[in-house]
C-alpha cells in the first residue's frame, strides 16, 4: 500500500496563521523523511476552517524544499478559476516538481464560497465540465485553439509553460455516484474517495469503480484510487484520545458549518480557541466511539493497523491520511506519523 | 545604490522550456549569494516572448530555496486576475517568504494577451482601478466587505491568509505621465521605471515623482523607484558585445512583435534559434551602439559603472536589473552578475 498526507491549515487560534503554516510545512518535510509518497492539499476560501486558499503556490513552495514527495491538491474547485490561469499554475508547479503534480479537482460544496464570490452553486457542474475541458485541451494541444463556451471564451490559445509529465499531470475527481464515476472511466480520471465515509461504503465505491474500469478497458489499477482518512497514533488508544479528540471536533464542527446551507450557517466563530474547546469539552456533538469504529484512524498503532486491514480488504491500495486538524500540537502530528510509519505501514509493504 | 534582478523567462528554444527555468531560478540563487536585493519577474502569457505565466507561483518556489532576496512581480496584469484570487496568491507568498513580497502591478500592453483571454483593452485602465481597490480592501479590511463594482462582484468577503507586512505588501507601478504619477502619489505606491527609457528621460520622471511628493507629504525617499536596465558585463566591451549582442536582439524582436498592434504582429516566430540568430546577424534591426549609448549597461566593468553613475546622478538610487535574454548562456549570465557585484557594485555603496 502506499501512504500520503490528505493537508490542510486551520485557523484555530486567529493570531496564530503564520505558525500554522510553519507547522502544516514542517509535517510536510517530516513525512517525505519517514517515506510518506504524497501530499494532498486543500483549497478552501473566506473562514478558518481552511486558510489554504492558494494551493498551488503553496505546492510550488513545496517543489523547492522537497525532492521526492508527490504534491497534489485535494481538491481545486474548479469553479472558482479560470481554466487558463489554472493550467498556467498547474504546469509551473509541475515543472518547478520536475513532474511531481496530481491535480485532484472538484466542483466545490461550500455555499459560503460561491456566495461571497459572487458565483451560483447551480452553476457548478456545468462549470466543473467546461473547465476540464479547456484545461485538458490547453496542456496537450498542439496548435493554438479557440474556445467558446458557456462561462468562458478564449482564441488562439496556446499555454505556457507545458507540464513536464506527458500528456499532462494526472487528474483526480471526488466521486461517489455511478453516474460520477461512470464519467471518471470515461476520461481516464482517478478516484478520490473522502474521508467521511464508512469502510464498507468505501469499498463499495471501489468495486463499482474497478468493474467500470474493467468493463471499459479491460484493466484496473488500484493505484488510481485514493482514500482520505483522518489519522493520529500514540503508544496506547487512551493517549490517542486525550491528544487528538478535542482537535479532531473542532475540525468536525467548523466542516459542519462551512458546508452547511446557509439557513444553518454559524458564522461568527469563538475568537477564542481554549473557550472553544470548553465548549466542546462539555457538548461533545459526534461520538468518538462510533467515528473510531466506522471511519477514522485513531488509536494505538495495533487498531490503527486493523482498521488499515478493513481498507485493504476493501480494495484501498493508497491511503491519504488527515493529520493536522483543530490546532493539534504539531510535535504530537509528528510524532503520529513516526509511529505510523515505523509501526504500521511496514505490514503493507507491497 | 541597491541592485536587484528584473527577470524573465524566453522561450528561444521551444524544446528547452525547463532548462530556461532552472537556469534561471538558478541565477537567482547565485545573485543573492552575490549580494542582489531582489527579484522581479514578469508576467507574460501565450508567446515565447515571456514563459513566466503564473510568476506568483514561481515566486512561491523562490520563498523556499532562499532566505534574504527579496521577491517581487514586476509586474502583475491586474486586468488578468480576480482580484480575491491574487489578494490570496500575494499573501500567501508574503507569508511563506516572511515578508518578503513587492508587488508589481500594471494594467498589461499587450494586445495579443488581451485577444486571446477575450478581454477589452478598453476596460484596462477602469479594471486596473477596481482590482487595485479590492485588493487594498481584503489585504487590510477587518471586518467582512461587500464590493460590487463594474467588473467584480464579492459579499460578505474576508481574505485568509493575511500578508505578513503590515498593511500590506509594498505595491509597486509603472508610470510615466504626470497624471498617472500622481495618481501613485496620492495611494502611497512606488514608481518602477521600464527599461526602455533613456537617462535622461529617467531622470525627468524620478525629479517629477520626488516633487509631486514633496509637494503631498513633504517628504521623499529615493528608495521608492526602481529602474530597470538591462546589464551585461564581461571584462572587455568587445566581449561583451559578442556574448549579448544576438541574445538581446532576439528579446527585443520578440518585444517588438508581442507589443505591436494586430496588424503589424508576426505570429509565427522560427522554431529553430539558430536561423533565427543568423538572421539577426544579418539584419540587425536595432542599433547596438545607440542602445549602449542610450538605455542598456552592455560593456567593460568600466562602462557598465560610468552608466550606472549617470543614471545616479539623475537621482536613482535602485537598478533591477534585466540580465537573461534571448537564450544568453546561464554561465555568461552569472560570470556577468558576478563581474558586476565585484568591480561595479561596490562603488555605488550606501
Amino acid at each position: 500500500m502506499k501512504f500520503g498526507l490528505f493537508h490542510s491549515v486551520q485557523l484555530t487560534d486567529p493570531s496564530q496563521q503564520q505558525q500554522y503554516y510553519q507547522d502544516a510545512l514542517d509535517q510536510v518535510l517530516w513525512a517525505e523523511q519517514l517515506g510518506y509518497e504524497s501530499v494532498w492539499m486543500t483549497e478552501h476560501h473566506f473562514t478558518r476552517h481552511g486558510i489554504i486558499s492558494a494551493s498551488l503556490a503553496v505546492l510550488a513552495y513545496l517543489a523547492g524544499v522537497t525532492r521526492t514527495i508527490r504534491l497534489a491538491t485535494a481538491v481545486t474547485v474548479l469553479p472558482f478559476h479560470n481554466p487558463i490561469q489554472l493550467a498556467e499554475q498547474a504546469a509551473t508547479v509541475d515543472l518547478l516538481s520536475n513532474g511531481r503534480l496530481d491535480l485532484g479537482v472538484g466542483r466545490g460544496y461550500q455555499w459560503g464560497e460561491f456566495h461571497r464570490l459572487n458565483l451560483s452553486m447551480a452553476e457548478a457542474d456545468r462549470r466543473f465540465q467546461e473547465s476540464m475541458q479547456v484545461l485538458t485541451q490547453a496542456w496537450t494541444t498542439t496548435v493554438p485553439f479557440d474556445h467558446q463556451g458557456e462561462f468562458w471564451t478564449f482564441h488562439d490559445m496556446t499555454v505556457h509553460p507545458r507540464p513536464v509529465q506527458v500528456p499532462h499531470p494526472p487528474v483526480w475527481v471526488a466521486a461517489s455516484s455511478p453516474k460520477s464515476m461512470d464519467r471518471l472511466v470515461q476520461h481516464h480520471w482517478n478516484l478520490l474517495i473522502g474521508q467521511g465515509l464508512s469502510a464498507k461504503q468505501v469499498g463499495e465505491q471501489v468495486a463499482y469503480f474497478r468493474q467500470a474500469n474493467e468493463k471499459a478497458t479491460g484493466a484496473y489499477d488500484p493505484s488510481r484510487v485514493k482514500v482520505a482518512r483522518a489519522m493520529y497514533t500514540a503508544p496506547t488508544a487512551e493517549q490517542a484520545r486525550q491528544d487528538a479528540e478535542a482537535p479532531f471536533l473542532w475540525f468536525k464542527k467548523t466542516a459542519d458549518e462551512v458546508s452547511a446551507p446557509p439557513e444553518r450557517r454559524l458564522d461568527l466563530l469563538p475568537a477564542n480557541f481554549e473557550t472553544y474547546r470548553r465548549r466542546f469539552a462539555t457538548e461533545p456533538t459526534f461520538d468518538y466511539q462510533e467515528m473510531t469504529d466506522q471511519v477514522i484512524l485513531f488509536g494505538s498503532p495495533e487498531q490503527v493497523a486493523e482498521r488499515v486491514e478493513n481498507l485493504r480488504q476493501s480494495g484501498v491500495e493508497s491511503l491519504i491520511l488527515f493529520v493536522n486538524f483543530g490546532g493539534i500540537d504539531s510535535q504530537k502530528v509528528k510524532d503520529s506519523l513516526a509511529l505510523f510509519a515505523t509501526d504500521v505501514m511496514p505490514q503493507f509493504k507491497d
